[in-house]
């Protein structure tokens, strides 16, 4: 019997197994099939294959991001150190540098010449004014307040005729009744220019390329400004912080005076199936806050500048409001290969039986002469145990 | 015989074909049958399509996050710079602002005073002990040192009785000695809180969202604190720091001391086939570094402020133990779209064939009445090369 | 006829349809057919199932990284602000601490002194020339300029012989025709060291790990230094500046005069059927700009130290041009589950009758014996519409 085994062994080799098939000439049925069938066609290779380039391999952009803002403005305000001053890079940018991010300032509440000691509390914080009732200043201070309480109450100097506690903090505290200058101290900041530099790259695919396109040199690259209008200077990768905000359908004004943060959108989508000097980047700006929310509105936050006086800390607070830029990097790029194309082709073909699924239930349950087909597709084969025990037997 | 090639095409089109069954009345393959058909229907409906959402077009979450700590804290140590001392927001949060995280400081080690000049190396940095080998302070300064060896060995001011290496360095150099003070300096900014404004948008489904939900003003804003437990305050945006490290599973002070790196996890995930009112956030605490380590244990930098005196330059130089808080925002927003939809409803129907493929190995090769079933479902074809020949010539 | 139905009903729990097979013994479609089953099944087994690990549940990594940097330099030039004076790392890291990223200051020009004020603005800066021309004075200030022209012209004192137009800037103002030392004067950052700490989480599966692995103790871990070759440094999550830019194949001389970006790739690839102990990171570094370009190349920016002299501002501008690190974490750990697998086996079953399409495609339109294997696959039913209501009406 050993040799019949592994003849039977060998001849699966030269087996095929290929399904008996009901060939149906009917209009209806047959223009069900067909349409579904270019339907799934149509669906595999125009859009799974060809618009989803689906016979391509991936990869993910790799990305680097500096940024450098130029520009200067003058602020010239009775306000406490706005007199006469001006406000170069080194001065509005902080911190000087971030990862794929920047923060222009455009407004400022500054107070000067603080250190520590003790003094009246800001009026506009809730629970310290203390007129007519001295001991709520024997409370704990509140967690938003500048300083502990002393114990004392004394007059505000911010506030004619109230009482507020006393606290040891950094001295005098911020007047909580200035509010955010309106128009923005740092107006001006509107016409800085940004230069986004953006090197990226496609490991899997050895491209390297960057934001910087067709400059001849330096000089020129410096004169552009970016627009997406015209053929050359929609790869200028200096931008006016104005026209930022306008494209983010903003005012900048109104930005300016609150805060706000804004992302600059860069997206790399490549073929590189075509020349890769078609690899270029398109830009998308956007508000990530909005400026319709009534509570909590806008982006600001404190910093201090220290420095001593006859050994004595001072400092002087800056609140700053201005426009957070974040910068985010996306895209992909693709390149032919055969193992996703088969993969598609593939999964298209299975899908193909959908197609006769659904004739199927059409021949078999809708159409009038069911019973024709149903007895033409279908050998009936009585199988239950008792003919199985049968059968076993008449077998052997 | 033009006329019949336009006919054969024409024609194909009113032509379907299906495949030929054998029906089988059989109890045991039956069941086995539908109970796989059952499971991969369930698998279909219940996992891919309701489960996964399969019959949902998703957009992943574009985040905006900014952060605002607030409270102050009184230091009153003998340690150098900690003498009554206030520590508000621009003092322990460095550097003022980052994107998408931000530092508390906790704890701190301070040397006042330092200048260029020349002094007596920390005496804990290996390789700089000369008492009785001067000769050592000739070789090249180790790298973790705070200078340049000058070449002379001198009487230290840190540990009386060794003599260590001089080093021009900024002077005094900071004393390697003092160890993180236990408890931390600031413990008391377990009580501060953090407000943390997150606006996130699905761009694909035009959606704006923010995590500010159902306050009425910026004052019940401003008293409301996280609360998972509560209906209102679990869409509160303020969070106490002690609550954060607590729901993270770690001890405040011990965190404090030598400080830590925790995730704020903001997740976003929204049903749009829903009201958008229900596409809340919800919030998780993670401690990313682990306290149990040995070795490397804790997060701390060393920052200084620098300042002029005599127009001699001078700094003040921190080492700042504290907790960086990384907030991390996740989230997809899935709404009705009828091509996933029919996509998963596709791969279900050709997954069905696996039914008809298990059933097929227990009817023909498990079953007693397997001959049976074969002889129906196949008809045999001799096809060798042979026979192809003749059948081809016959065919002629 | 109730219990008719659901008689039949019920029945169909008990039916099992089997399509009708032409079971064709020839090699050459035999073999065709074989060789189709067995790159499929090679392709779902050995591709899908064990090269992309088909029967794991995946996790993406959670990471937390901080650095520290050590080592200090000396500068010893005529250049302002660089004779004999000591850098250590509060003073070349900037700003102090990023998430996921830090900057080594590696050249400086530094412009002392400056305070608010008139001064002749820096000569390079283009339309600020006006030898022989005042009234260009008169123009509006150029966006790339140190201030705001006041009007006047008057001598430069940067380039004798050329008259410029006087600005209200921070001055005297940054001298444009100094251009980044060259050797880098920090060039001795490149012994500096950093230690890289990273702990990561895959959150599904519980599992915590750090880039700490192997080393007893913190004596140990400080001395080693990264060394892929070496079994045991290989671990060592200390890096030599220099090392780093030599793996990414650049030079650091060169790349510390004007400056670059450079990401350290750490990669967690974890299959934690095996032990979670083989989980461990590799390292990767990777020039992110290019060194290739002829304009706007390197990284600087600008920043300043502000102090007091007899109650008004002073400032120092730094113009540091560094190495910009970023670290980007990456990874996916696997574990066995039931579900993956399962619909791997289903999808490559289903993928199976993609063999059975291409030889029906061989064997009725290739073959010489077509039109027999053809007949016994098909049987032909007329199904026209005429036909169609005939056999109803027999039907009936």
């Amino acid at each position: 019997m050993a040799p019949n085994i592994v003849g039977s062994l060998f001849s699966v080799f030269f087996e095929y197994d290929t399904p008996r098939i009901v060939h149906i000439r009917s209009k209806k049925v047959g223009v069900i099939n067909r349409f579904l069938q270019l339907c799934i066609i149509g669906y595999v290779i125009g859009f799974a294959i060809v618009f989803k380039k689906g016979y391509q391999d991936f990869d993910d952009v790799q990305s680097a991001v500096t940024t450098k803002v130029k520009g200067v403005a003058l602020t010239n305000s009775s306000d406490p150190g706005l007199q006469l001053r001006i406000w170069d890079v080194s001065d509005y940018i902080v911190p000087p540098q971030e990862n794929n991010a920047f923060f222009v300032t455009t407004n400022l509440i500054i107070t000067e010449n603080q250190t520590q000691g003790t003094c009246d509390e800001d009026p506009t914080i809730p629970g310290v004014n203390c007129t007519g009732r001295p001991e709520i200043c024997n409370e704990p201070s509140p967690i938003i307040g500048h300083g502990i309480f002393t114990g004392h109450c004394i007059p505000s100097n911010y506030s004619a005729g109230t009482d507020v506690c006393e606290v040891y903090a950094w001295c005098p505290v911020e007047n909580g009744m200035r509010k955010s200058p309106s128009p923005p101290v740092l107006e001006a900041s509107k016409n800085f220019t940004v230069f986004v530099k953006n090197n990226i790259e496609f490991p899997k695919f050895g491209v390297k390329r960057r934001n910087i396109l067709g400059f001849e040199n330096d000089t020129e690259l410096q004169n552009c400004r970016y627009n997406p209008a015209d053929p050359q200077n929609r790869f200028c990768p200096i931008f006016i912080l104005d026209d930022i905000i306008r494209r983010a359908h903003e005012n900048y004004t109104d930005m300016a005076t609150s805060g706000g943060v804004v992302q600059i959108l860069i997206h790399w989508n490549c073929n590189l199936d075509y020349d890769v000097e078609d690899c270029v980047p398109e830009y998308q700006f956007r508000r990530l806050d909005s400026s319709q929310y009534k509570s909590a509105k806008g982006f600001n936050f404190r910093y201090a500048h220290f420095y001593m006086k006859e050994d004595k800390e001072y400092r002087t607070l800056y609140k700053a409001y201005g426009i957070k830029f974040i910068i985010t990097v996306q895209g992909q790029a693709g390149k032919f290969s055969v193992v996703p194309l088969l993969l598609n082709i593939g999964s298209g073909l299975a899908l193909l039986s959908v197609a006769t699924i659904i004739c199927d239930i059409v021949v078999l349950y809708v159409l009038k002469a069911k019973n024709i087909y149903r007895e033409k597709k279908y050998l009936d084969v009585k199988g239950d145990d008792a003919y199985e025990v049968k059968s076993a037997i008449s077998h052997y």
